[in-house]
Parts: C-alpha cells; sequence; structure tokens
C-alpha cells in the first residue's frame, strides 16, 4: 500500500465535485482504498502537494485511423466529408506498416493527454486492426477496438464482401475473446455501410461470444435520409439497429444521436444504450446540437467523445468545454433545458463510460487508481478553480499519470 | 530592401485566401513592395522554405485586466459573472503595481499568439491604464486603449462621479492625442453603467479630439431589458448610443450584437459601426448565436475578438475556429445562411478590423508588413492544409515574429 498527497477532486456523482484538499489517497494493490485528511504510520506517501490529483479521462468514440486528418476537411459535412478526406485517409490501412506509425501516434497522444480508456473504430483491413490490438497491449492502455464492417456503398478501396466481413470479424470475435485489457466490439460502420444481411451476422456474433456494439446514430440530416431511403420499410435509424438485433443490452454505444426523436429514445433506453456525444465534431461537421439535456433527464446514459477526426483534438478537455458550451447554446433557445455544469460535463468525460469501463473514471472505494496529477503555475487559487483553468487549458500541465496504481510511462 | 521566402497566404478578399508557394515577399521600409515567384538580384532573403508566412492577428475587443479570470467563473451568464467576477477582478487596478504585473502578462501573450493589433478596455483607474499606454508603446504592439467610464450601476470599488469621469476622460484624449502606435479610445462600459449625462460628455469629447469610440450592444437578454429599463422612451440598444451621439461614423465598435434586429443593423449600418464579434465569450457565458452570415450580407463591418475574460484565450486562432464552428450551428437551424469558410473567419481576425488598424491584416501592396512565420511538423501537406492544422491547433507553431517589416521580440 501506498498513498497519494495532494488536491483530490473527482465527480463520484455529475451533480458535484468531491473535493479532498490536502489529502491523502490510499491505494492498495492498484485500487482506491481510502480518502482521508491524514497519512497512516509505516505508509510511504508521494507528495504531491499543492497538485490536484484528478481521474483520468475516458474516450467512448474515435477512429484512430484517421488520426492524420485532424485540423482539416471542415468545409464538408458528413457524407462528402467521409467520401473525400476519411475514406481515402482509411484506405492507407491496408499498408501495415504505414497503420503502425499513425497508430502509434494515437495512442501516445491518448497516453499525452491522460486518456487511458477510449472505443476506438480501426478499418476493415484485418492486420493492421491486430497491429492495433498489440501496440494498445503494449501501451498498457483500456481499450475496445473494432475491425470495421463495410459491405456496401463504400469506396472502392475500402470494399469488402459480406463473407470477408463476417470471417474477419469472427477471427477477432475469437482471438481476443479471453483479453481483458483490450477487448474486440463488433464495429459496423454504420447502416448505410452494412448490407442487412451482414448486421444479422454481425449480431449472431455479438450473441455467441456476448461482445458490445459500436456504430454511428443519427448525426446528418443527408445521412438519415440515406438510411430512410435504404430501410423505406423500417420507422428510424435506431429501429434499424433494433430491426437486425444490433442493440445489444447494456452493451452498445451509438455516437452522436444528434437528430433523434423521442420514439427513438424510448427505444436507446430499453436497451441501455450509451450516447457517445461528441460536441466538437458535431460543431465541425455542422451536425448540429444534440439534445444533451434532454437525453439525460431521460435516463439515457451519455459519454463524451472526441470522434477523431471529425473532432480535431484527443484532449478530452477540449470536448469537456465544447459540450458545456453547446448546452449554452441550446439553453438559450431551450431556457428548460439548464446547461451542462462543470462537474456534469467532467463527469461524462470520465465515468461517463461506466458501462464499458467499470472500475475507472472516479476514486471511488475499489476503483482501479487511474489519474493525472496537474500542476498549476498559479498555486493561490482553489482547487476547483485550478481545475476550472485546467480543463479550459489556460493553466496547469499534467505532470504524472497513474494507471492501475502504477505510474504510466510511454514506450511503444 | 529585403526578402522573406516561403509559402505565402493571406486574404486580400475574405471569400478565398491568395496562395503564394515558394514566393519571395520585398520588404521596403518596412512595407510590402512585391511578391513574386523569384528573387532580386542583390536582395537578402531571409530563407523560411517550406514555412508559412502569414498576416499577423488583430483582436478588436478584448479586457486587459480580466486577463487574471480566464477559464473560471462560466457557470454564470453575463450581469451576475460581471458582479461575482469581473468587477472584483477589475477592483484590483486601483494598485497600480499590481496592474503592471497583469498587464505585462497581458501583452506578452498577445505578442506570443502573434496579435500585433488591438482595442482593449482598461479599468475606471487613470494611473494603471497610463501604465497599460507605457507598456504597450515599450512592447512596439498597436493598440486602441480605452479608460473605462462608468458612473452608475457599478460595484463600490470601481464607482467614479460623472465629473471625474470626464476628467480622467479629457485627461487621456490630450496627452495621446498625437498618438501613432497606442492611440486613445472613448470607452462608456454599456450603457447600464454611464448615465446620460456623462455619454453626452463623452460624446463631445470624442467630437471635438476626433476619437473613435467602442462599447458592448446585445449581448445578453437581461442586459437588453435593463437597457430597456433604464431608457424606456428608447426604441433599442443601439438607438440609446445613436441618441447620445456615441456611434461616431467609421470610428465605433460594438462587441457582440448577438441580439440585434433588422431595424438596428440598419442604423449600425448607416453609422459603419464595426462588431466585435466574440465567438466563444458568447458560447462561455449564454449568450447565444449572433447571425454572423445576416449581418456579412447586410454589408455591416466584422472582426472577430478575444473578448477575454469572457473568452478564455487570447490565441485568434480560438477564436477564428469558434466563429466557424457557429456560423455551422446556425446553418443547420437557418439552411440559407451559409457557415463561414476558413478564409472568411481567417479575413474577420486579420482584415476585420481593417477601419481601425489600416494598413495591415494582409499583405497588399504597401500595406506594413506584419507577418508570423509558421513551421509545421508534416511538411508534405499542400500550404492551406498547414494553415488549416495550424489554425485548428493542431500542427504548426509561429517561429518569428514581424511587425512593420522587423522582427518582434518580446521585452518588457
Amino acid at each position: 500500500m501506498f498513498s497519494i498527497k495532494g488536491d483530490i477532486i473527482h465527480t463520484p456523482e455529475k451533480d458535484n465535485f468531491a473535493i479532498h484538499e490536502n489529502s491523502y489517497i490510499f491505494i492498495d494493490n492498484g485500487k482506491v482504498a481510502e480518502i482521508s485528511s491524514s497519512p497512516k504510520e509505516n505508509i510511504p506517501v508521494c507528495d504531491f502537494t499543492g497538485k490536484l490529483v484528478i481521474p483520468s479521462f475516458s474516450d467512448i468514440h474515435t477512429h484512430a485511423p484517421q488520426y492524420e486528418n485532424i485540423g482539416i476537411g471542415y468545409y464538408l459535412e458528413l457524407l462528402p466529408w467521409l467520401e473525400t478526406y476519411t475514406f481515402p485517409a482509411e484506405s492507407k490501412f491496408s499498408d501495415t506498416e504505414y497503420a503502425v506509425t499513425i497508430y502509434k501516434k494515437f495512442i501516445h497522444d491518448l497516453w499525452l493527454f491522460g486518456t487511458f480508456h477510449s472505443c476506438v473504430f480501426a478499418t476493415v483491413f484485418k492486420d493492421s486492426t491486430d497491429k492495433l490490438f498489440e501496440l494498445f497491449e503494449r501501451s498498457r492502455l483500456y481499450a475496445y477496438i473494432g475491425k470495421v464492417n463495410m459491405d456496401r456503398n463504400s469506396a472502392a478501396s475500402l470494399s469488402e464482401t459480406t463473407e470477408n466481413s463476417v470471417s474477419d470479424t469472427l477471427y477477432f470475435a475469437e482471438k481476443y475473446s479471453s483479453s481483458d485489457r483490450v477487448k474486440f466490439i463488433v464495429t459496423p460502420r454504420f447502416v448505410p455501410s452494412v448490407t442487412g444481411k451482414l448486421m444479422t451476422k454481425l449480431a449472431d456474433i455479438a450473441e455467441k461470444y456476448d461482445l458490445p456494439v459500436q456504430s454511428h446514430l443519427n448525426e446528418n440530416p443527408s445521412e438519415i435520409e440515406w438510411v430512410k431511403a435504404l430501410h423505406p420499410e423500417i420507422d428510424s435509424f435506431t429501429q434499424v439497429y433494433e430491426h437486425f438485433g444490433l442493440l445489444r443490452k447494456n452493451k452498445t454505444i451509438m455516437a452522436h444521436s444528434v437528430h433523434t426523436s423521442e420514439q427513438e429514445l424510448e427505444i436507446l433506453k430499453k436497451y441501455g444504450t450509451t450516447i457517445a456525444h461528441c460536441p466538437e465534431s458535431n460543431m465541425n461537421l455542422a451536425s448540429g446540437i444534440m439534445p444533451l439535456r434532454r437525453n439525460l433527464d431521460y435516463g439515457i446514459d451519455v459519454a463524451l467523445a472526441s470522434d477523431i477526426s471529425a473532432g480535431s483534438s484527443l484532449d478530452m478537455r477540449r470536448q469537456i468545454v465544447s459540450c458545456i458550451q453547446l448546452s449554452k447554446l441550446y439553453h438559450r433557445k431551450h431556457p428548460e433545458h439548464t446547461p451542462l455544469s462543470l462537474s456534469e460535463s467532467f463527469y461524462l468525460a470520465t465515468k461517463g463510460s461506466r458501462n464499458f469501463f467499470t472500475d475507472t473514471g472516479s476514486f471511488e472505494i475499489g476503483n482501479s487508481f487511474d489519474a493525472l496529477i496537474i500542476e498549476s503555475e498559479n498555486t493561490t487559487l482553489a482547487p476547483t478553480e485550478r481545475l476550472e483553468k485546467f480543463i479550459y487549458s489556460v493553466d496547469g500541465k499534467i505532470t504524472n499519470r497513474y494507471l492501475n496504481g502504477k505510474e504510466l510511462t510511454f514506450d511503444l
């Protein structure tokens, strides 16, 4: 056992920060054992007096192969952006050597920004996706990784047959079935990319191996129209996933959900689906503002996500800030929807993904000690103000990273 | 004469970037003389091959004394935010020594982020405002600086009598009347802070010394209600300024203008008022989205602004990005208002303030050579893509700064 001394801040509940100023957090076998205002005899102390101790971040929706594209192409909306920028970028991942270069950079930056848990889209390509598993394993970071399925409406360079898509998916389901740190997640890109036949088969695989599922939902009006045209017999985008068995109870992530009706929300709630809220992406691709307060009030699980490369940064602070900002703009037009507080948005970036990463995101007793140590230049401010300045990227840098109670360095 | 070689990008017009890849910009006596694809015999070259050469930024609305507050207090809207955070922060500027510390940091960061021209609110306090003039003079940066006028509804620690407010304003009007680099601008805080009597006197001073004016307009619904209650006989917020003679032709800056009617827009257009658009501030204080495309189509001059400390960063790249993002969200709800392109938003942060800083913001012949040299890690991309990545803070850093054709270092 050892302890860490500092200004400890976390969000066991979303409505308020729990603050333990100048306190000790005791770590036993990698897990949080106690938080106390006094040290214990014979227990060694790592002294971070004057620094913040906060939980590490989780990113519940991101695309590793798009990392080279961050910051470009934002003059387009979703569908032309996919055609012009994203599909060509992902096509390069047939080259495994190239993939390793980009994936290493991506994982390095997750580490750099203090995001130790993430749900990641790879590409259709089996070999480079396998490399991504391997690199994540070596990095010690936690992840769900999806080999992407695309058997219709894809760029020629990314197309796969239904059969290949199924057999490659089975390969990952088998290979990583007993994996603990880096797990496989079934990843149909989105309805327009996957035939009904493939959706059915993916649902069977997910059922058989008890796997989670991730995909995209109701991001952009043109995308929604396209789904309607592809499945005119089904009432809504959400129901297409339901129809094909891809909404797995408490095991599904749907990214965006900007334009989701209350009827669809009812379905998402029934299945315990987690919405990946991607505020910066939703601005960059002109997708719109998700009614976040409505969804939270509805009892839907929401977690924050960078959505690289529609989002431009892996730094979850950017998403926490954008999330608050969008909720304020929504509030201005819909006064009954109160804006998100800093603690709420922080919670969505730490504990929001609790259905997928169960023992991290806060310092509750028994959780893994996954933490960031933050040093501020201005040490005269209260801990919450230093946290605010850190989140708004004004003052404060990460000096130490802990995962499972051990210092986490980067070495890939 | 000398030349600078690099990938030159600027926006003489807002709709497109002018791009001179691997070219030479010739600088004679601090001014742009020519851009050419070839060098000239006997003219020395500063070789920045592979780097970008872009105009420096302008920030048309910012509050230097609020700099310590960036990143905190954003859970409040405008009026309670002023009371709780801003007025207490500004009160400290009765202490000139303290003021110098903060003002130096503020000017340093303007320099750091490449903003060489700015329009700045100081405080009501004469002595520390005088120091701000002195510091800007020594820094070589260009600025309009306003001693703030507040003779009603102010915190006790910031209050001034109408007479003192007038005499201090006259002091600055006289002292800096022939100043070239750092100029005085008449600065009634906003209607609720200034009596009709004081507004009339300030208008007289502005008229007598031919001074520009800066203030705030239509930022927040509660503020607008307050102005209505204070001046029930006048139809609109804009007309209050007009009524008291504070809309000086082509010499007025009004910050925000988020909730401005078409009737008011007509008045702003008549007076050639420049709107300071503060997108990040408008999110942080839940002010709303200014209909930017409508205002541009109307022929209103708009320039971008950080609005420290309602905005959280002096980095104008943040404002360029937020401006584009807000225009996309507005477009989603009002499809006829097209989103701003990168070149348009870049223009608003460089040439948008052309009524106040006439010979900067682009490399047109005869303009002052005010430029930033940008080095990218990824040198394989086209210049515009490198610029995009720089603006989105993904890749690229400022390695050299030029003002009036000379390298600008920081030494205060």
